[in-house]
């Protein structure tokens, strides 16, 4: 190479800063599709994404950036430990990149642009045939890719070690075994006795006043609302759009249950935390940002659950509700917000599942993904087996796909290997919080409203790192302990008991 | 070149298939700042625009490009009446740029992306030194541009000729003097009888109702919303995602008055029209969707004036007022909508301006960039300038700059040269409707909500053409005479005697 150095390095940079551009496009014609697009516009985005996708593909395997990216690696001991991070992770990126074809790798963007549209088809009538070639190609391509990319690795451990490094079934199997063997007792003791009232929830609560709640979340969880936008989609989710600079959380409102958005709204807030919680010399860099999604998971569902279903929170928010919802609450207490945001029962949809039983709708997903890519079942056998699991973990009978195998939107998106960072930051989170406790006084912080003292604590440990660690780097050095799930599992039962005094 | 005509021509189609990718990419950018995005991240929409519009300028001037554009011109024969006008528009293009070295052309769009969001605050707080520096920057950088383009020519001819192929001062200052000569008189007139009442239009009118309005207005007029999507921001515009089967519109409520967004849906839903009229086999070409701004602005302001505010067509929507605001149209008529979205007099504000004052409100800001790109006076001058002529041409005081100069958004957004099209667009349309009046029943047509034979009229002599012919080539084509402002003169007569029997 006929650089220095510091010219290098300057074009490690501006690489960057080109590629964080490009996905600044890629993710706002995704969020568009979602939000505002008219319904008729799914082709047209395709076409689009297909082509800036193409040129991502060649902008990043260019043989240029190649020599580059390697010039610097073979001068690590010249690049700070950021620098050394990017360096990995794009040569990494780059030459996994490089083993997949690029008019597959287009073919496969093109798709996923399309199949999201038919997801929201098929969920909306109750079709999955109408979905199934589209998901059998999804699952088929990611196995293709593995076999591309780490031809001696099992597929399903390529595609779960994408969203962790590292991570396979083998500790997930583990880890699952004890999670379920945790939960179900407690479901047990549950059954035996009385249910809580959760009639608090149900009602009619207007849009407007809605949307008042979510801002009003927003703020109190310490979101900077300059950088922090707002929409409603059909399925709730977390995009940075260029940089942390520019964070975008959704949500989706039921008229008749305002639990349901309020606590997207937490839970998407503490993911947009997370991302934008990283140092601002990460932004434009292949590290900006939370990276790992076990880790994402741990703090959207650490705000989400941990503290917005912790009773000093329901008991600080429901002065609000009263506000906004003065016939709705007419002869309500906290404390019934409490126990109703924490009924715990077995039902059907994961994202309104209770805290107890989330991780069981998790482990459905993760033995079917796992099913399919090891090749014990096909797509077709999806809803039936679904159901199966959904009566033999959770014990309930599916109506329909609809409510079933339809219900998410990660497999049309392509997010095979995902749905385990839901559980494992579960588990993360009751960690966290235990180690968090020796130095914050949480109770005290959510009594008082003042978050501040927890989003530092964040910030300083997990955020402002954003992807310069490994998930079992971040762990190791916050915790000073191994990751145990045990925590959780206590942390689990504590809270059963609070609710049920079983 | 070592190409058979056939490959080169697929490449000429896939070079402006990139292009249109990127054009997404760009406008997307650009709307998502205007609708949904959180108000702090201007900056890091900047930063994605200054990569985007580099690789675009890399892209459109690349050697190999122009080798190909060469190629094909000169083998026009073989080449059809599309092709050859691609090949002619692309060359044009690339030629131009190639003029403005890179780097100014990549800060330029940098600039508007934040001058927009300056814009913004400025006339939020009424603060026009505010905006001064970027509104500087932005003039001086059109005469720049046009110095490099077109030395020898006139920087402000240049910029006109930038939306109407052809265009110059010397038609616009006789043109403009022709209106002004028309409309002196007729306000004079009016000036001596009573003012019509326009109370229909002011009360309490819910924003979820003035939606519903804007829904039946685009599909009555004939707009699939399937490719035209809807949003608020703070100036409505229109603009296509990546094809013209992606179309969005947007519009400003104001809850005290319901005829302000009822006009500027039906604006721009014509340009929709337009845009979204095209062939389909000039999607993902330079040729798709409206070209030319005047023929532009002919059709936004044939459905919202000639259209909309025709009395059969208030008669047509009136019921529907009446279904949507029962209390606040309690005692009024079809015909007082009719008087109260034709009044006439002189105002502060362009887009809110009645049809007979409007163009005079164009011609203030002519005037001012006249004077501006000839140096003759400076950008601090603008606002006592624009007063000044407003007092003169509409004999109104201008009480601030939020009410004056800061009105619009179209210099923060660079488009100098673009304000004539609107007048332009006024004389075009009336010498249309005379034309098709020829073979449509216009009267019949709207007074029965059937806006077909009219669409089709425009379709099949405008819309579906694109960018295919110029502006003067479609007036040629499709009035068979020369373009005449005396049949816009004449409506506006007839519109004034209508209304106010003078």
């Amino acid at each position: 190479m006929n650089l220095t150095i510091e010219q290098a390095k300057e074009q490690l940079y501006y690489l960057q800063k080109k590629a964080a551009a490009y996905e600044h496009a890629l993710g706002l014609i995704y969020y568009d599709g979602s939000t505002c697009a008219p319904k008729g516009t799914a082709q047209n985005r395709a076409q689009s994404l297909s082509v800036l996708s193409e040129e991502i593909y060649k902008i990043t395997t260019d043989e240029k950036n190649i020599e580059l990216l390697e010039f610097l690696d073979e001068n690590k001991e010249k690049l700070n430990e950021k620098e050394r991070r990017m360096v990995y992770l794009l040569l990494k990126d780059i030459r996994e990149m490089r083993k997949i074809p690029m008019v597959e790798y287009v073919e496969y963007e093109q798709l996923l642009a399309i199949a999201d549209d038919v997801w929201h088809t098929a969920k909306q009538e109750n079709n999955f045939e109408l979905f199934a070639p589209y998901l059998e190609k999804i699952f088929e391509t990611n196995k293709r890719f593995a076999m591309y990319v780490e031809p001696g690795k099992d597929p399903y451990d390529y595609c779960l070690s994408k969203f962790e490094e590292g991570l396979n079934k083998k500790t997930l199997d583990e880890f699952f075994s004890k999670v379920r063997n945790g939960i179900v007792p407690l479901l047990k003791k549950i059954s035996q006795v009385p249910q809580v009232d959760d009639s608090i929830r149900r009602g009619s609560f207007p849009e407007k006043q809605q949307e008042e709640l979510s801002y009003y979340l927003m703020k109190l969880i310490g979101l900077d609302l300059d950088h922090v936008g707002l929409s409603t989609t059909e399925h709730p989710f977390t995009t940075s759009l260029g940089s942390h600079f520019d964070e975008r959380i959704t949500t989706h409102y039921h008229e008749d249950d305002f639990v349901s958005s309020m606590y997207s709204v937490i839970h998407e807030g503490g993911h947009a935390l997370y991302d934008t919680g990283s140092a601002d010399d990460l932004a434009y860099t292949v590290l900006d940002g939370g990276m790992y999604m076990s880790i994402h998971e741990s703090q959207s569902r650490f705000y989400e659950n941990i503290i917005g279903r912790n009773k000093e929170f329901c008991e600080y928010v429901f002065p609000f509700l009263q506000k906004l919802f003065p016939d709705e609450m007419k002869g309500k207490t906290a404390g019934d917000l409490f126990k109703a945001v924490n009924k715990a029962e077995p039902s059907l949809i994961r994202t309104e599942a209770d805290e107890l039983t989330y991780s069981l709708h998790v482990m459905v997903r993760y033995e079917l993904e796992k099913k399919v890519m090891a090749g014990e079942i096909e797509v077709k056998d999806l809803p039936e087996e679904w159901n199966r699991l959904y009566k033999e973990y959770l014990g309930v009978d599916v109506p329909d796909d609809k409510h079933g195998v339809l219900q998410d939107s990660h497999w049309s998106g392509g997010l095979i290997g995902y749905f385990p960072s839901y559980a494992l930051g579960n588990a993360y989170g009751a960690q966290f919080l235990n180690k968090m406790k020796q130095t914050v006084d949480f109770e005290k912080c959510i009594r008082e409203g003042n978050f501040e003292p927890i989003n530092i604590w964040n910030r300083e440990n997990i955020w402002q790192y954003g992807g310069l660690y490994t998930p079992k780097e971040i762990l190791d050095r916050v915790l000073g302990e191994d990751f145990n799930a045990d925590y959780y599992i206590e942390y689990l039962n504590k809270k059963v008991n609070d609710i049920y005094s079983v």
